[in-house]
C-alpha cells in the first residue's frame, strides 16, 4: 500500500478557511434530526438488548428484506437470503477482492476510478487495468479491446469494476444501451461483473436508470445508505450469487464478526418510518443547486484549455487542466490559496491522471463553491503565467486544436 | 475457509428451548438502558452532523484519548496518536494479520485458541503451530520448545497470538511471571506478540493484572468495549507501535474506510458521563454467580471422567469428557436434548479438541445455567451408555489413571 490520499483529504477538508472541493462527503443538513433522535431512543429503550448485542455476520432480516425493496426501484428482483449487511460498501467491496482476487489476479476498472476501490485492489495485489470512458460511460469497444489483448496473453480478469451511475470521479453515466453490451462482452469473456452503486437514485431528473443487476442475475451488486441516508452509520451490503454469498458471509465473520446491530436497526426503523423517499428527493434538490452553482463558476473563473462533465447526479465534476500544469503538484498552492480538490493521479493505478482533478459540489454551500473556484481559477492563472515566464509551457500541439475552456465530457485521458 | 462453526451456533442459540451454552454473548441486562436511550437522543440532537457523517480512519480523537485512560488500569502508558479505533476487536485481529502475514507465514497461538482468530489466520492463509497451557496458562517451556523446532528449519513466526486473561476458550489467565518470560523469549526469537485482552477487566477478584505491554512498548495491543460496554456496538481499538499503526490505519482504509462516528462517540459519552467502572464491576457480579452455578452444577451432574478449569474471570470453562467420547459427533444429540455447547474442534486449527467442549456462562440465568449443565450430563451419560453396550468404550489406559471427575485446570491437550 502506497500513502493513501483520502487521509490528507480528511486533513485539509478540516481546516475552517479552506473551501474543500476534495471530500466526497454527503450533506446531511436537510436530515430530520429530532426525528432521529426520538427514533434512536426509542430503539435504545425498547429493543436495546438486541440493538447492543452481537448479531449474526450477514446482517439482520428485517434490514435485508428492506434493502431489496430499496433494490426494486432499480429493477432489481432479489432474496433477502442472498443480501449481506457489511460496514459500509467499502467492506463489501473489500470482502469480494478478498475472495475472488489472488496477488497478480487483474481487475478491470473504469478510468478513472473510485479510490477506495483501487485501495483494496492494492491491499490484495491484484493488477488493475483501466478501460476508458467518454460521456456515455465505460466504453465498450475499449472493454473489448482490454478482453482481446488480456485473452491473448491467457489472462481472464477476476471482475470488471464498475459505476455506472454519476461515476466517481468522473461524473458520467452509463447509458441502458450500453449496459447490456458491457454485460454481454464480459458474460462472453467470463468475467464477473461488479456493480458499485452508491449515487443510483440520487438523478437529478428523478429517473432510476435499471441496475446491471436487473439485466443479469450473476452481477454482484454493491449498495450503501451512505448517501441516501447517513455515511456515519456505515452500513452498506452486497447482493450475490449464493456461491459468493456465502464466502462473503465468511469472509465478512473474519473481518467484523457482524456489523453493528445498533446501526442496522436504526437504518431499519428510518426505512420503515419516514419519508425516506422524499428525504432522498430533498437531498438531490440541493445537490443539484450545487452542481449548478459550480458549473456557473467553472464557466465564468476557469481559463482557456479547461474541460470538464456536466453531472446529471450524484457529487462530481472531473476537470481537465491545460496541458503543462500538474495537479498533484499544484495541490499544495491551492491549500495555501485556500482551496482544496482531489488530484487526479489517485483514481488510477496506472500513473495517469496528473492533468485531471475531481472536484466535488456536495457538502459546500453554493456560496462557498463559487468562491472556492473563483480561488482555484486563480491558481490555475498563476500557474499559467509561471509556466509562460519561465517557458516551460508545453508548445502547442501538432494536428490538434487546444480545447476552449468549457464542459466536453469526460476529459480526455492523455497520459 | 472451511464452514464456520460460530454461524451454526448462533443459528441455535437463536431456538428459545435450547439452553445455550455455546453463544460468547455478554450479558447487558444491568446497561440503564433509559439512561442510554436519553444520552444517545442527545448525541443525535446536538452532534448529529458530526455522529452521522463520515468520519477518519483512525478513529476519534477524543475516544483515542479515553482509550489510553482504560488501557492505564492494566499498567499501559500510551499515546491517543498510536491508538486505532476498529470494529470491534475482530477488525483489529484482521487487520494485524492482513498486514504481518502472507500466505504460509507461521503464526503462534495458544491452543485451544479463539475460534475467530484461527478464522483470520486461515482468511490470509497463515499456518497456525499451537502451544499448549496448563492451569497458569501459556506454558513457557513448550513456547520455547516451539520457537527452537521453528528456528532449526529457518522459520521465524510473524507473531505469537496470546489471550492472557481469562483465556477464551480454556479459562486460564497468564500469571506475572510468565508474561515475562514469554516476552523474554519472543523478544530473543524477534517474534512480535501480538496481546488480545477482551476480558482483562472482568476478573472476579477485582484485581487487574498488568498486560504484556505495559512490559513492553513493541507489543501490539488489541481491546475491546464489547464486554465492558456494549457487543452491539462493534467498537474495539489496536494499540501499536508508529510503525504498524501507520500501516494498520491503512488498512483500515481500504477495510471499511472508517469506522462509524456514531457508535464512537456513545462510546466517548458513556465512558465520560457514567460510571462505567461501578457498571463493570455489576457485570463481573453477575458473570461469578454464574460461573458458581456451572462449577456447581458439572460437580454434581456429569459423569465420571471429566475435567475442567475453575475460571476467575471471563466466560468460559474448558471440559475434557471421558476418552472416547467425540464432542464435535455428540452436538446434534445435545441439541435434541435442548441443550448447545461449542465443540473443540473449532479452536484448534491441527485437528485436536476432540475430547474438549467450551461451556459459556455469560449469558443464561444461572437456574438455565444449572438445567443446560444436567442435560448435557444426561447427553453424557446416554453416549457412554451407547459406548459400554455397543463395545466402542476405549481399552482401560494402560499405565495412566483416568481420572476422576472434577475441576482440574486445563484440561489434557490429547489428540
Amino acid at each position: 500500500m502506497t500513502a493513501s490520499e483520502i487521509r490528507a483529504l480528511f486533513a485539509v477538508a478540516s481546516r475552517p478557511e479552506v473551501v474543500s472541493l476534495a471530500g466526497g462527503m454527503p450533506n446531511l443538513a436537510a436530515l430530520p434530526m429530532d426525528a432521529l433522535a426520538v427514533e434512536v431512543a426509542d430503539l435504545v429503550g425498547r429493543e436495546g438488548q438486541v440493538a447492543l448485542q452481537y448479531g449474526s455476520a450477514q446482517g439482520i432480516p428485517a434490514l435485508r428484506e428492506q434493502i431489496c425493496e430499496v433494490m426494486a426501484l432499480e429493477g432489481i428482483r432479489a432474496d433477502p437470503d442472498d443480501v449481506v449487511v457489511t460496514v459500509g460498501s467499502q467492506m463489501a467491496l473489500d470482502m469480494v477482492t478478498r475472495i475472488l482476487c489472488d496477488p497478480g489476479d487483474v481487475v478491470l476498472a473504469e478510468g478513472p476510478s473510485y479510490v477506495g476501490a483501487l485501495g483494496s485492489f492494492a491491499a490484495y495485489q491484484a493488477r488493475v487495468v483501466h478501460v476508458a470512458m467518454d460521456e456515455h460511460g465505460l466504453v465498450p469497444s475499449l472493454l473489448h479491446d482490454a478482453l482481446r489483448t488480456l485473452a491473448a496473453q491467457g489472462i481472464t480478469p477476476k471482475f470488471l469494476y464498475t459505476v455506472p451511475n454519476f461515476h466517481n470521479p468522473a461524473g458520467v453515466t452509463l447509458t441502458v444501451e450500453r449496459r447490456a453490451e458491457v454485460l454481454e462482452l464480459c458474460a462472453r469473456y467470463g468475467v464477473r461483473v461488479v456493480e458499485d452503486n452508491p449515487y443510483g437514485l440520487l438523478g437529478f431528473s428523478g429517473a432510476v436508470n435499471p441496475a446491471l443487476r436487473s439485466m443479469d442475475r450473476d452481477v454482484i451488486y454493491l449498495g450503501s445508505f451512505s448517501k441516501t441516508f447517513a455515511s456515519g452509520l456505515r452500513v452498506g451490503w452486497a447482493l450475490a450469487p449464493p456461491a459468493v454469498r456465502d464466502r462473503l458471509v465468511l469472509a465478512a465473520e473474519s473481518a467484523v464478526l457482524c456489523p453493528p446491530n445498533f446501526n442496522q436497526m436504526l437504518v431499519s426503523r428510518y426505512l420503515a418510518g419516514h419519508d425516506w423517499r422524499s428525504q432522498v428527493k430533498s437531498f438531490t434538490e440541493a445537490y443539484r443547486e450545487r452542481r449548478d452553482a459550480m458549473l456557473e463558476a467553472l464557466e465564468t473563473h476557469l481559463p482557456d484549455g479547461c474541460t470538464w462533465n456536466v453531472p446529471e447526479g450524484g457529487f462530481y465534476v472531473w476537470l481537465t487542466v491545460p496541458e503543462g500544469v500538474d495537479t498533484k503538484a499544484m495541490l499544495p498552492r491551492a491549500v495555501t490559496a485556500r482551496v482544496a480538490y482531489a488530484s487526479g493521479t489517485g483514481f488510477y493505478a496506472d500513473g495517469l491522471g496528473s492533468r485531471q482533478l475531481r472536484l466535488s459540489y456536495c457538502y459546500p454551500t453554493p456560496e462557498r463553491i463559487t468562491e472556492g473556484v473563483r480561488r482555484l481559477a486563480g491558481v490555475l492563472e498563476a500557474e499559467l503565467d509561471v509556466m509562460r515566464t519561465f517557458g516551460t509551457s508545453p508548445r502547442p500541439s501538432l494536428g490538434r486544436a487546444e480545447p476552449r475552456n468549457g464542459p466536453q465530457s469526460p476529459s480526455p485521458h492523455t497520459p
